[in-house]
């Protein structure tokens, strides 16, 4: 068949799926309803008649407590694998602790350095593709963005290494595990690289996002990540990290707790200055977690029932990617974590909007870059969490033929 | 009786005081125990058997709607008399919404106006005596504060129309009701000084902590506060003020929702920078809290209940200042809010001392001015809410003892 042929062929189809007027989103790393609902009993663990004191004696209904109550802080500690001590528990959002981390740094500097907003035009590396939020931090703060590229290994150190030379670098976003989008989980080699990092800037610190540090898709094909703060000691550089973690995805996406875990001398920094901020976080919703969780055993629990239902969305997002478009496009197959990273023959914002056309919502093209801008216009980020199977396996058909329309249509010079 | 005399005697009533190593704490205004729980059938609106949706649709568990859900709004904004599309649901602490505003200010600027960080040493008007954690934020800014006398009327509102006129000044601190410690409300004059305020900054914002706006301590006696939003309307001024409310002493402390109200310029300039900071704050505690108050009429009757408690507290320390120190000191008689202002002659400092080496621990001395520097040595906030009846009463005693000691040695020269 002739390609100009394939392709009215491949129009027809499509047009036949936009007469189904469908509405599909693929675009946020969401969980579904079903995974909601796991949570459920957590509203239960807290009723009039518990009461709600913590270990330490405090009543969690009233003031107090800056950094979160202890059991809290263990639970969060465990999934993380830091002491407690080295944890500080904030509210709902662990992006607004990152964004908060940011903005202390800029009007009050990093452990006595000098606030960034006085140290002038100021840079920041950017594994990509990676998270836009990240990114939308650091543009908002006006820092320079450096392109970084992942490798299967996590990000090119080489480049990292010679980047952290320039005393105006200030940090580096990392998702270290089950990355966004890449799925990739960085290797032991990458992590002790971190850790060894000797930057010319005495307040340059890795943003160590460890969003899915328990989101396994597989109970038998787990990835394994280096803790970074103990490699960090280790090297003799124990505050170059901030390390982040949340429940978003573990309980509730809007209604979790936060926490970041860093060495003593910058937990000391940050408690300190957090004091002006606020007289405490949510404690009550702390204690609800823990009686609801009780220890990481409960957590690890609740991550193979969330699990059970992601499992098959992947699964069949990459059967139909291999059925359809192994030929001209390349994907990870993640063992956990939140999307499918796509990778196309430079056809990547026509596709986005070729699905948006036909009722199927992606993350737009480029949002995986700094600036929104993909050199190779390639990356395509697809997040299977959210859609029922049904829906999803429809939106995966649909961004196929998205692709192989537009490939076509590139090879055609159209 | 000869001073002398009388002091040694007050001494040995002292000193037995001291042998009882009481522990008795009169310092922040916290809710006691009674008070919390007051909303302990908080606890079970929400159960597992509970649809967590909210009247748009929107899943409450999961991420999204940044501003807070709609009947969230109307609660809060009808408990501050604005409505709803001016308002802005945050978190579990307006505190933290103060410090946020003013962290934005200095690394974004207000509405299109240059960062605060860029403009060099810049003020910020302080009604004294007043909030220490307000100071707190102004001076970790590096503001230089400026102390406004408080007059029984509110602020000495021609001293604040005389230093607006200096473009470097950025802001005023208010607690218009039952203000923090004086229990004073701003008259109708004061407030439409404020809406009529021409500051030559056109950044300057009055930061109006309506705290206690439902706080009332007598139904049959209440203070009247005019609704300075609607008036800043009608002055042609809409955009001069942020107003924050909470439900921290209405629900839990720890585990209220916060508030901003402000224009429609300053929602949008607000939410347009908050969309980095966050995804969304806690919307099934903010559902959790609709559920339980159900409308302003809820709210009003939770009011009743928590006044009933603090009443007799509030009167016994009036009743026991009264029959003790009426010709040594001064102090207001407020109708609601949580703070009685004691006044004496110069010897603040060491009453507060003298208390707590016999177990009475006061906010200190001077936190209720800027730089913990009350310029008379005069002012001690007591703070009746938290202890029991009879700690309270016990407490109240030994203040009296310690004024009548210090301000006897005084008079002595000693």
């Amino acid at each position: 068949m002739e390609k100009r042929e394939q392709l009215n062929q491949l129009l027809k189809e499509y047009d036949a799926y936009k007469a189904l007027n469908l509405k599909l989103n693929m675009a946020r790393g969401k969980p579904c309803k079903e995974q909601l609902d796991l949570s459920m009993p957590m509203m239960d663990v807290l009723h009039s008649g518990v009461n709600l004191v913590c270990e330490d004696g405090t009543d969690c209904r009233n003031y107090g407590i800056l950094g979160g109550i202890d059991e809290c802080k263990r639970l969060l500690g465990d999934i993380i694998e830091v002491p407690s001590y080295n944890i500080i528990i904030f509210g709902n959002s662990s992006l607004n602790v990152m964004y908060d981390s940011m903005a202390r740094s800029f009007t009050h500097g990093v452990m006595g350095c000098e606030p960034l907003s006085k140290q002038g035009k100021l840079k920041w590396l950017c594994p990509v593709p990676g998270y836009d939020r990240h990114f939308a931090i650091t543009e908002y703060f006006g820092f320079e963005m450096i392109n970084i590229p992942m490798t299967p290994e996590g990000p090119d150190m080489d480049l990292v290494e010679k980047y952290v030379k320039d005393p105006t670098v200030k940090g580096i976003w990392c998702v270290p595990k089950y990355s966004n989008p890449d799925g990739i989980t960085y290797s032991n080699k990458v992590v002790k690289r971190f850790a060894k990092l000797k930057p010319a800037a005495k307040d340059f610190r890795i943003y160590w996002d460890n969003a899915y540090s328990v989101h396994h898709l597989y109970e038998d094909k787990q990835d394994f990540l280096l803790e970074i703060l103990d490699e960090c000691k280790k090297a003799g550089n124990p505050d170059i990290v901030y390390k982040f973690t949340s429940t978003s995805k573990i309980s509730f996406p809007g209604s979790g707790v936060a926490a970041l875990a860093a060495s003593d001398a910058n937990i000391k920094d940050i408690q300190s200055q957090m004091g002006v901020q606020t007289i405490g976080y949510d404690k009550v919703n702390q204690l609800r977690h823990v009686l609801f969780f009780k220890n990481l055993e409960g957590v690890k629990a609740q991550m193979r029932k969330h699990a059970d239902i992601l499992r098959p969305k992947f699964e069949m997002v990459e059967r139909i990617l291999e059925e359809e478009v192994k030929d001209i496009a390349k994907w990870n197959k993640p063992r956990g974590g939140y999307f499918i990273s796509l990778y196309v023959q430079g056809v990547a914002k026509e596709v986005v909007q070729r699905c948006k056309e036909c009722g199927v919502e992606l993350t737009p093209a480029g949002a995986t870059y700094p600036y929104h801008n993909d050199p190779n216009n390639a990356n395509i980020r697809i997040a299977p969490s959210f859609p029922s199977i049904e829906e999803l396996e429809k939106a995966t058909r649909i961004l196929c033929l998205a692709v192989k329309i537009e490939t076509l249509k590139k090879e055609l010079g159209e």
